[in-house]
């Protein structure tokens, strides 16, 4: 069967899903994004993911061409068409493709709205066994990262210097502490067991997942602290581990070819794996 | 009569030109860009552009699915097709449409190369008699600008608060200095006739009219000094002005509502943009 997408109001086959090569998302990058995942075809957390994209969407002034109740709609229908089980929603919405090509907002102009989904298994991947190595890059991205645009050309770059490093991840490091990943929020486990990530800011993207995570860990009592760490302070630490929404929570194992504790998965983030598959299930819609 | 638009091997009419939604100039910003003016139906300086494009997509590993002569070969297809005398080639190429969405680089896809024209008179435009007002904004772009690549959100944004203050252009400002307009190349003159343009690295797009203005009046014998500048030193200067491929040479009369000079477009603006002219009919292709 082939895969349905949708682009502005219609369902069409994937194949035949397009823009225009002047939409603000193709000519700027113009545009916001977000990724939900599906498990046993609900999506979960999404209502955080929405809230962010209203809340990027509104940093750089575009005006979703749909009420976040009406995405999420087609968001579900979009589930329902593919018959989704397991995977991921992508959305993208951009400021639309106008007459011409001019940097400045368009005027009369309505916002590009596109999703597709995949399929993927992420409560049963393999990496959630084994665990992952990152490498790490010079984050060289712009200040704005707390937007979630589809300007992603580091990311890109970053993510790729880790697929030749055969490492599932690249952490993205600035002034000597560690931002992100290129897709994921970043985590250790310190020797005296206190669950560091990095403060929300302007140097990194809020993660949904990320968010999640903490909530729950400090619900069940577990020690969290939000702060920059670095290399050292990660290759030092018990456990390292990044969060997503593709993937949940996914140990890391290696950095930069040096292992993580004793090299293996741990029981921190296997057990925060564990109660994120359990708050995904209990609330997916 | 409708425009004309590449893709991929066809020429369409604009109104059906389109990219899938897959093409990772749409989810990626993973793209690069040109713009070459045309004058008298004829490409300005292509021959430098190209160099550029060859350059940007080298950093960042993307091969072009035409050769360079097969590129321009297009170019003046599309200039003929569009009977474009006086207006823009713009010129995009992104890694191709994978079958989903993965960061890292897409094996066995094909570039995608889309091309369309835009009219302007540009020798004639009635900013090149008036000149035009800047603001500045901060520069928040990625470390790597001599890359041109379609990653534009933070260019879009500064464009913005230029149009939205009624201004031609925004200088972006970093650690006190101007790096570049948002889609110019930023010069001054300074009070003992120096022209001065902040070097190439890795800060600024090595603007192609930018080199060859600095080439033309290097060869007229007139002081150039490749260095960054202040706001302070610009507002002292004699006379500002920007450089780009689709306004050849463009005064500027005040910074941030304050005056340049007397505020009018000073001699060596309009001296340096009859040169050009003058060097663009005499190489054009």
């Amino acid at each position: 069967m082939e895969k349905i997408a949708y682009v502005n109001g219609s369902f069409v086959p994937l194949s035949e899903a397009k823009v225009s090569v002047l939409d603000r998302g193709f000519l700027f990058a113009d545009g916001i994004y977000e990724v939900a995942a599906v498990l046993d075809g609900k999506l979960i957390d999404n209502a955080s993911h929405l809230a962010r994209l209203e809340r990027s969407v509104g940093e750089i002034r575009l005006e979703l061409p749909e009420t976040i109740a009406r995405i999420q709609e087609i968001q579900k229908e979009l589930v329902a068409r593919n018959e989704l089980v397991n995977g991921m929603v992508y959305l993208e919405v951009t400021r639309g493709a106008d007459t011409g090509r001019d940097f400045a907002f368009p005027k009369g102009v309505r916002p590009t709205l596109v999703m597709f989904t995949s399929e993927k298994d992420i409560v049963g991947a393999p990496s959630a066994k084994t665990g992952i190595n990152v490498i790490t890059v010079p984050d060289i991205r712009w200040e704005r990262r707390d937007i979630k645009s589809v300007a992603l050309l580091a990311q890109v770059l970053a993510k790729q210097a880790a697929a030749e490093a055969g490492a599932g991840e690249a952490w993205m490091i600035q002034d000597g502490k560690v931002t992100e990943g290129g897709s994921s929020s970043a985590f250790i486990l310190t020797q005296d067991d206190v669950i560091v990530t990095r403060q929300n800011g302007s140097e990194i993207l809020p993660g949904c997942t990320r968010k999640a995570v903490v909530a729950l860990a400090e619900e069940r009592q577990l020690r969290v602290e939000e702060r920059a760490f670095s290399i050292e302070e990660a290759l030092a630490a018990k456990e390292a581990f990044i969060t997503s929404a593709s993937v949940f929570v996914q140990a890391v194992v290696a950095i930069d070819g040096k292992k993580v504790g004793n090299g293996k998965p741990g029981p921190m983030a296997d057990r925060l794996r564990e109660i994120y598959v359990e708050f995904a299930k209990a609330t997916a819609v």
